[in-house]
């Protein structure tokens, strides 16, 4: 249990400005992925700002809980830095005046041909009994200590210096710690909500200590993370992500697009690439998000051809040929036009396949019958067309992001289907 | 002292997911804004996994000190959203099923036509003595209770959940314990990098304790926070902040694009309106994401057409009429054939105003002559055209975002040279 708690981490961030609504703490990503793969798990993060008060309390507590802390900023020569002065006081320490680290700062602007200035005399205060890491990148020295079981180290703000100050000095310290091993899957599904996976996986959520199931949902797509722990090896941890990750997969199938990190856009460029086939979209409420989605990958001129954004009911007729009278008797959101939208795009580009997207975006424009959030997404290729209806949550920006999703899901399995010589719906 | 530390808050979010490298809490960037504006200041911010016992450990801290603590997510249906129990246990409350609270769940799912799974049913538990928070976006009601002298408040993750609930059911119960006043200006400005602005605005930093300036860049785009405190009236907080402003306002004139918010797209579609004026776009490199801004405006299919995304040179020929000799001449990147996409969107749309971006997003494409954000923006009128050649910085996203906020910005400023009856090149 102590040895467990040894390899639990709270990360403090200390900076008033990080509690203001402009700016926020991402040092601490860095410093996750670092010590995640040191076997260290990340329990707590805070953000304290520049109170000597605060900042002390929140030290003395994390001692409580974790066996390491780390402890970001607050290290600079002005009098709002406060850190080494909190960390003394919450370990009932003096700070202790270093000579030998006065002129390793001195050093440092000499050699910038600069001159010290007086405030820069703080940063040579170290706390009793700690040991000094080196700055290469800045004047700020971090501090390295343990009280009884616990370590704590204290790093300086700036990005590049907390970086490297890390690798160099923090990382050497830590691997002799080192408590286990970690080994992670991600499971990306789409199509299903948050319940229905749920219920789905229910049963399968992990009761061991060193087998972890998170399901992380936003709109159109819930994801299932994986973590295993072991204490003895890496292929220990491995088998145990896997053995959980092949049941998630029996259970949700073709709902996983994605187990490398892969986004839909990815996973669409590579299969259509594969194929030597093309795209078009034709998109209305849409307004032009699955095409900047679609080009979000890299060298995807390769197999999308580009489209058209029909806003207004003329452009329809005009530019893809979707006949008036049809927008007339169906409404614009309706299967026939999304299908004639697809079918479109498709023609008049000279792509293997359209998409198309239209539908009620909001606030305004719904009707009874057809709601904010009501979106027709139509796939056309040589064979026919597909239409499905989805009534999506949220406002504006959600229905369009959940819109372009969801037809770069019909485009993928019906790829998927091709392969697997499955049955196609004909218009 | 007491009536300091009641506008003293703890913003706790909830969920093992923050607590890895990919992802961060951004919803305490949102609460803090409206927090400040009420009043509030928050002293301390925590993220927490999904674990029963670490989290109700955080809250009991919390309450020892702060008056009022927030505490956002894991109230979703799932087995690993603990934010219930882990509050209830903090403060030795029990969890009440409340039949009213379920029927309004239930009543949600019938109205999306969706089947309300059994997991759902967790979402009906209530703290004892909690008020229930409606939610209009989503299932999770959020929740509002008092424990001696303080407040907690149980919010769920999703931001447009939270924003709203927050905004409708919170901030009404909270301005009685106003603590202070706060007045805010945000210029936003355009066409200046970093470095440029801090120059033109160099010796006007805020020396004095109630009045505080930020300046915050993203690519293509430079925001100028001023914040101004008074503890005596709101006046005095609006008048401070407003001679800041005055000044600022001088020295960077007409790259200030919004100083209400308003994003380049509302104040276009502004205009555009008052004008009875039409939009129609042509995109290459952009994908899309130009007509995505556009119509990220709601009710903007009063002034916005629709467009093309032609990422081949085909199409460049074959929807927009750009000819294929001068693509050949010229190159597809080059300020003849960025003019002729423009007018072309323009007539075959019908439009008033047509805007066109043709670039290198890279990582691909690029040649010692054209490199990677080299892209050229035009704009086409009835009276002609114009274009500008810019060299934006960062990968292919960065290149698409900076491209569309630069065609907007030439049309925003050519309806206001409009105005002012200013010269314009003709082409």
């Amino acid at each position: 249990m102590t040895s467990l708690r040894a390899a639990h981490v709270e990360i403090i961030a200390v900076g008033s400005e990080l509690l203001t609504p402009q700016r926020q703490d991402t040092n601490s990503l860095f410093l996750t992925a670092r010590l995640n793969d040191l076997g260290y798990a990340v329990k707590f993060k805070t953000v304290v700002g520049d109170e000597t008060a605060g900042l002390a309390l929140r030290v003395s507590e994390a001692l409580r809980h974790v066996g390491l802390v780390i402890i970001i900023g607050g290290l600079g020569p002005t009098a709002d830095d406060r850190t080494r002065q909190a960390v003394a006081r919450a370990l009932g320490r003096r700070l202790v005046f270093r000579k030998d680290v006065l002129r390793i700062i001195e050093d440092r602007f000499r050699r910038r041909q600069a001159t010290m200035t007086a405030p820069n005399r703080r940063q040579a205060y170290i706390i009793e009994g700690a040991a000094v890491l080196p700055n290469p990148n800045g004047t700020a020295p971090g501090q390295w200590l343990r009280s009884g079981s616990k370590t704590l180290v204290l790093l300086p703000g700036p990005p590049h210096e907390l970086k490297a100050m890390f690798d160099d000095a923090v990382a050497p310290r830590l691997t002799r710690r080192r408590a286990g091993f970690f080994a992670r899957r991600t499971l990306m599904t789409t199509g299903l909500g948050e319940s229905a996976v749920e219920s789905l996986i229910s049963g399968l959520y992990p009761k061991s200590d060193g087998l972890d199931l998170t399901v992380l949902a936003s709109p159109g797509q819930v994801e299932l993370h994986v973590t295993a722990h072991s204490r003895v090896s890496p292929t220990l941890a491995e088998k145990k992500a896997e053995g959980l990750s092949a049941k998630l997969r029996e259970r949700l199938k073709g709902n996983i697009f994605s187990e490398s990190g892969e986004s839909l856009e990815e996973i669409l460029g590579r299969l259509l690439r594969e194929r030597k086939q093309t795209l078009a979209v034709a998109e209305s409420c849409s307004g032009g998000f699955l095409g900047h989605r679609l080009t979000g990958v890299p060298g995807s001129s390769a197999y999308f051809l580009g489209g058209f954004i029909t806003y207004s009911d003329d452009l329809k007729s005009d530019l893809l040929g979707v006949r008036a009278a049809l927008i007339k008797s169906q409404g614009a959101v309706s299967p026939a036009v999304a299908r004639a939208m697809a079918a479109g795009a498709r023609r008049r580009t000279g792509a293997d396949f359209g998409l198309a997207i239209t539908g009620i975006a909001g606030p305004g424009g719904a009707t009874p019958e057809k709601p904010v959030g009501l979106v027709w997404t139509a796939l056309a290729w040589r064979g026919g067309t597909e239409v499905q209806k989805n009534l999506f949550w949220g406002g504006r920006s959600l229905v369009k992001s959940q819109s372009a999703r969801k037809a770069m899901d019909m485009l993928r399995r019906h790829l998927l289907r091709q392969d697997g010589g499955g049955r196609r719906v004909k218009a």
